[in-house]
């Protein structure tokens, strides 16, 4: 297990940011496949995506959704975080190989709830803006240090 | 493999609707986990999930993103569809054993681009709104059936 401290509501300032970042290829496609159901081919049949304007598979633009989920999650403001909304707007396929940095900042608060509002960023290796929105959360209202689980062990057959 | 007809930007109209359904359980939030690499543990660890308001694990809430995407890709407008933007409000958790249904319905279109967007609702079994939000697409120019692949075979360890 990893130890992850969070940010509780009276520690986050505007301006705040932390960013999380997580290498995507045809197994993250699969095992996102595998918990949606979304057999879209354009993710999964080298074939098919050949005939679209992508020319090879790309990523479900959603994973990257899941992405900023666990930015949120897991880095900014961490552990015991309530997900309340997202926007997103995907600009750019992301393709197997891709490297995704997902940039949190904090750009307003408001106390009763302890409400957030986060912008969200996600770029690939070279810098390209791959999606972007915004996202509404409960900060946590304590300082904890939490045992992250281990990443599920799942092998593709 | 499952062969899938799409409905093109043509014969798309305001208000038309359709549903895509699937039963969440501890196998696919442990498969989004692994494809995302959020290890929230309110949604993994039984033990720390008893100690939130939610007191048993629940779901990814963009696991619930991750339907809207598949009812889209698979269903209405169905293959073909490039996804432009998504935005979502998680009303409900949703918890291991529950089966949720997204509903699309198609709210507006526009000819520049074949720009779409749907008006999205995730309910569970017990027809509470889990979710909801809009999407944008840009639908399909032609008409044309595709064998969705299989789901990836994936086993937990």
């Amino acid at each position: 297990m990893s130890a992850r401290e969070n940010i509780p509501y009276d520690e986050l300032e505007t301006g705040q940011s932390a960013s999380f970042q997580r290498s995507i290829g045809t197994r993250e496609i699969a095992l996102f496949a595998a918990a949606t159901g979304d057999l879209n081919p354009v993710h999964l049949d080298p074939g098919f995506a050949a005939s679209t304007p992508f020319g090879e598979p790309i990523a479900h633009g959603m994973l990257t959704g899941g992405l900023v989920s666990a930015a949120l999650a897991t880095v900014l403001p961490g552990p015991g975080t309530i997900y309340l909304g997202q926007n997103l707007r995907f600009r750019l396929p992301v393709k197997p190989g891709d490297t995704i940095t997902v940039t949190l900042t904090v750009t307003e608060k408001r106390d009763r709830r302890r409400w957030v509002r986060l912008n969200c960023e996600a770029h690939n290796q070279d810098g390209k803006l791959v999606a972007n929105g915004e996202a509404e959360v409960q900060a946590p209202a304590e300082k904890m240090t939490v045992d992250l689980p281990p990443e599920p062990a799942v092998s593709l057959c």
